[in-house]
């Protein structure tokens, strides 16, 4: 199933041609059941992890407003030792953080050993929004896929395991949920105008996010694109992702210190 | 009950008056089954916390070895959104550390607006361990009591509720976790030879933890002294705390937008 999920290296993606809607043969009851079994082999391997502290795991969530990034990070990471999770949201940036060049604020908060970190948002939006919106000229954020996998490739080589994940929703499944949230006065403070302009650009939106992963989506560090518009899907798919990845990595429990067999404490 | 274990502002504890075994009555299943109920009350009023994004809450945990400082973490923040929770912890100043003052490291860690942020270990470091091993002189951990006051009153002035909870465990009950630790294969990389030479000091840690709740119990910043011999007691009785706090601070989700209610997504 996750192999269906990730961008090979070089390959172009059409994101029209790949389903928002596809849930694997799962049935929605039996994933909903499923789903705690695997979060908690997930906590299980993340324990290891923060006890082996030699490798840091940082996981890239990115998605169109709606797309259910806090969604998934609550579902899936909830149930997990907060000890051993980092979540950082990249929101616009701050004065400082426009001081410094574009990848700063995100070398700054890349997982220590042993820690899982999760981007909601990250360096990717410099070729997202600020491509769609023309913040910076194509000159320059053309040169920025090259830093971006120069950038990923360092974390790897130095032991940050990388995987980047895209929300995939339909436009027509993004519309019921600003709805739903413009309707129910509990979720509107959730909604902005601004979502409604983005929504505009959505077609700008899917070209830049297919020139993303056609450049960065390498074998070190590599894209999935997970279909979004079934919740319980989206968070089984993505809850069997991270614990793969973890098993992958095979985190062991450090030796104890010498001496301490048969010791007797008084 | 949450009363029964603050520091009142002056108050001279003598621990070794205080029980390291009381449950309040509960019993053993009973606070079990009733802990999943506390923590998603928990949850909910960290996911308002976070919502309304005005106001940070800092726990701090403080503990001798093997008291239950992970385990509490692991125990009650477990099941909260690890968006809304920043765990802390405070091991041996790094070089860069040491090259500033021992309050430097510790405002860098101080939860952002909408956060809860949890220090394992924490400031109190230095006038606990640096006092007991005399890594400083008396003149100088003697007048840090007074920074860490003001410290402290800054951060509640400007939006942080503040409070703080020391695990207390007897010296027999260390005993028989830390031996638990030897004795099996599996945990053992948790135990270090220096968790011994810590333990002959006791008396000496609980005179300066006396000092430190004397000197730093105050209104804005109380300290609680949570029995903590039996973990499913010591686990309920926080997460109550934590809930009591929260619903204090009685966080509101923000309002929304001007101009949304009515609104139709095309």
């Amino acid at each position: 199933m996750i192999e269906q999920l990730r961008v090979k290296p070089g390959e172009r993606v059409k994101l029209a041609d790949w389903a928002t809607d596809e849930t694997f043969g799962w049935e929605k009851e039996e994933a909903k059941a499923e789903l705690p079994r695997v979060l908690e082999r997930l906590a299980e391997l993340q324990s290891r992890l923060f006890a082996e502290e030699k490798r840091g795991l940082l996981v890239v969530l990115q998605a169109m407003d709606a797309a259910g990034k806090d969604g998934t990070i609550r579902s899936v990471f909830t149930g997990v030792n907060p000890a051993g999770v980092e979540v950082t949201n990249f929101g616009v940036p701050t004065s400082t953080e426009l001081a410094h060049d574009y990848l700063w604020r995100v070398h700054a908060a890349v997982p220590a050993k042993g820690l899982i970190g999760v981007f909601n948002r990250s360096h990717y939006e410099d070729v997202l929004v600020v491509r769609v919106k023309n913040f910076v000229t194509k000159a320059r954020w053309s040169k920025r896929y090259s830093h971006i996998r120069a950038f990923e490739q360092q974390l790897v080589d130095e032991g940050t395991t990388v995987i980047k994940i895209y929300l995939h929703v339909s436009k027509e499944e993004q519309a019921l949920r600003l709805q739903d949230r413009i309707d129910d006065p509990a979720e509107r403070w959730k909604f902005r105008l601004g979502d409604l302009e983005d929504r505009k650009l959505w077609p700008k939106y899917m070209a830049a996010y297919e020139d993303a992963f056609a450049e960065t989506s390498t074998k070190q560090a590599p894209w999935f694109i997970v279909p979004a518009d079934r919740k319980w899907s989206r968070n089984l798919a993505i809850a069997n992702l991270l614990v793969k990845t973890l098993e992958t990595m095979d985190p062991q429990l450090p030796p104890p210190e010498e001496g301490i067999e048969g010791l007797k404490v008084v």
